[in-house]
């Protein structure tokens, strides 16, 4: 396949042999990094991190991705001390920077900034999250780190759990499974379902969808749970009923199949319980760890660096 | 010429002799780039970022600067964080940073910081901009910019609009060109007039001064806009007059000679409309660019390194 | 001496012989920064800086370590930033950051923090400071600075002035004390005496102390100073009476030996008079600057680097 993509900005950008190719560059990469000790695919090379909200975790995994890779970051990590105090746009912030830089990873609350940013940019631009829109690379790792597991996608139970209705990496997630041959089991309170129209988007493309309000997983090989935030709720009491209801917890995962794996975008919060830290099923640090090698393949081939 | 400086604090310490040299450097350091990829000649080096105060654009700029020397780079980018918030002197800070790094770049909002960091420093000090003094650096790259259009300052006629009242970029930026052969034109509204002592000052040196409280550019080559700040009225309602009179846009350009060129020291607001930045004249994004081969070319002077 | 310790936690955590190791470690890494230009000890590697609160010179002594060794750094350096905006423990940040570095430097307000990170986390844990608790490095690079200028500990009258009641350093560096054969002086205002227990242990190990209200330094080879903070006091005319009776200056210094010295932890407010900078006995900005050796030196010992 030939890359053609310059800029990543959204999900729904990739066709499915798109998202395969990904995958398949970022095995490569990990394995190069296993063999290794040293990369210089991107020696020289300026990253430049816009992170217009404060995101440690998406941050530190570029800035590892880009120095594992040879290259030097530069960048500010919060609305206030960038120039968006003294007015100035997103727009012209993005021209600068992209003139002191290589590529651009930018964050912003705003929904679309990313794609307007990709298009004043003098070089590559890859979306870090933009407000409840998208956050591409996070779906990636998600594929890579099910792929990584059980060496297929299709033909898996995946089951998501939690705030369906506002999360934005769950919809982002189902936005890319749809080019699979799997199927989708939605668990959530009634208040927080899965819009009717991304269902039926799935129903559509013939994937075969189950939802419930009740937290059983026995049958899935995927259980990718998320928060539920309480700001969500009008009521206090209701989420108080409702948060324990979804905390997946040893209990929870009785009966569960012996090779499923549980994964979580983090950070988690009280959602899934501490104790399933260390059973054989708890994969999700583990898939934190692998958005390393993913973003190290996307920074080289939005750079059209060959490895 | 012998370089002889150890810090750049101020522009007023610079002979014509001396501007011309950095200027002819930092030609040579942007031919250096263009031809080489990887530059060494900072390897090992340690960069310190203080800035006390938010400056996204100078700080990345000195950033990128440093690494493409093949430095790297420590610091801070905010007043709270630093020991400042614990009662330290910024003596104190500049002592301890500067046994740290081999060269240090300082923001601080306090006029006269910039020296007095560099009489207490154990390494070279660059001033990145002291309060509403100098920021000798955005003047030698706002040089650099116009010397690369017209390969000559002597002869030109430039225009300066805004608020030069206030303004640290202006008054820098005049400082220098009281060594070149150049007519000024003054554009601002009557409450952000070029100080009086300013104005006698050029005078006295023979150059050739207009003022005018109306937007007219059209015998200009270059026309080099500032911010007005709504903070400097009194009146909210005059600031809104004043304002909108002051605007360039594309209606202001017509006539505008060939060869003129447009520059912003940014950010910009709305004293240069959107339209205009996809014009011919428009220099402000390469302006803000070309900072980074002046300060590659000062870090090495101040550091005696030869290129 | 065979290196055993995968995580510095606490100075207690030492034996005399370890100790001894360090610093000797240390004054190795120190030459070899004299002679060699270039280290790359540490090339490839990444140190993830978690500093849960603002501590300028902490983390920039050890980016600048780091990067000296020719390794990289990732990290946040203030609270607001991390996703403990968003309720994740301590323990999941050290765990996914662990995941994407090599060695992981944290500092944390909580007491007991570094070891409850050491325990959830892939790579050696470097304890920059938790609360009132331990702030090993800084009591390593104390000791460092004593030796480098006396080529011993043993047989010193070290004499401690300021806050012994709260002060962490002031803890951590009595703590490495009782394994040397020193006498040790306590110099404090009568609400801020060195706990009875720190005292009692001393005395048990057959240390030599004085306890003084007065500040008189005359008999001591080593003068190390602390800040009073004024919100220990709740009268407010206390301090202020009490913070001039424990303020070192230049009179305070008569009959002091020759070859005495004079530290802080730093920062210093106003417990040290200015004017003592330019004198013989000033060694604070040195022991800061000792940090980057010794910090090297630990850098390398946990990650199993030999040098």
């Amino acid at each position: 396949m030939k890359w053609d993509k310059r800029h990543i900005i959204s999900i729904k950008d990739f066709s499915r042999e798109e998202i395969d190719y990904v995958l398949k560059k970022s095995v490569e990469m990990e394995e190069r990094l296993d063999h290794e000790k040293t990369s210089t695919l991107m020696k020289n090379k300026i990253l430049a991190n816009l992170f217009f909200e404060p995101s440690t975790r998406t941050r530190m995994s570029f800035e590892a991705a880009m120095k594992k890779l040879g290259g030097v970051t530069i960048g500010f990590d919060y609305p206030e001390i960038s120039s968006e105090t003294k007015g100035e746009t997103i727009i012209d912030t993005v021209r600068i920077a992209s003139g002191y830089s290589d590529v651009v990873v930018i964050r912003n609350p705003v929904e679309g900034s990313a794609r307007l940013a990709s298009e004043n940019s003098e070089v590559p631009v890859i979306n870090g999250g933009d407000g409840s829109n998208q956050h591409p690379t996070q779906t990636l790792l998600d594929l890579y780190t099910i792929k990584k597991e059980f060496k297929k996608i299709d033909g898996l139970d995946i089951c998501i759990v939690g705030d369906l209705k506002y999360g934005r990496t769950v919809h982002s997630l189902t936005n890319a499974l749809e080019n699979y041959d799997v199927d989708l089991c939605f668990i959530s309170p009634q208040e927080l379902k899965m819009p009717r129209t991304i269902v039926k988007d799935l129903e559509d493309k013939g994937i075969k969808i189950k939802e419930s309000g009740k937290l059983n997983v026995k049958d899935s090989d995927v259980i990718y749970v998320t928060r539920i935030q309480k700001e969500r709720f009008p009521d206090p009491q209701e989420y108080e009923r409702v948060k324990d209801a979804f905390v997946l917890d040893l209990q929870a995962l009785e009966g569960l199949k012996d090779e499923a794996i549980i994964m979580h975008p983090l950070p988690r919060v009280t959602e899934i319980s501490t104790e399933i830290d260390g059973t054989k099923y708890a994969r999700y640090f583990q898939q934190a760890k692998n958005g390393i090698p993913v973003r190290m393949a996307l920074l080289c081939l939005v750079s059209r660096i060959d490895f």
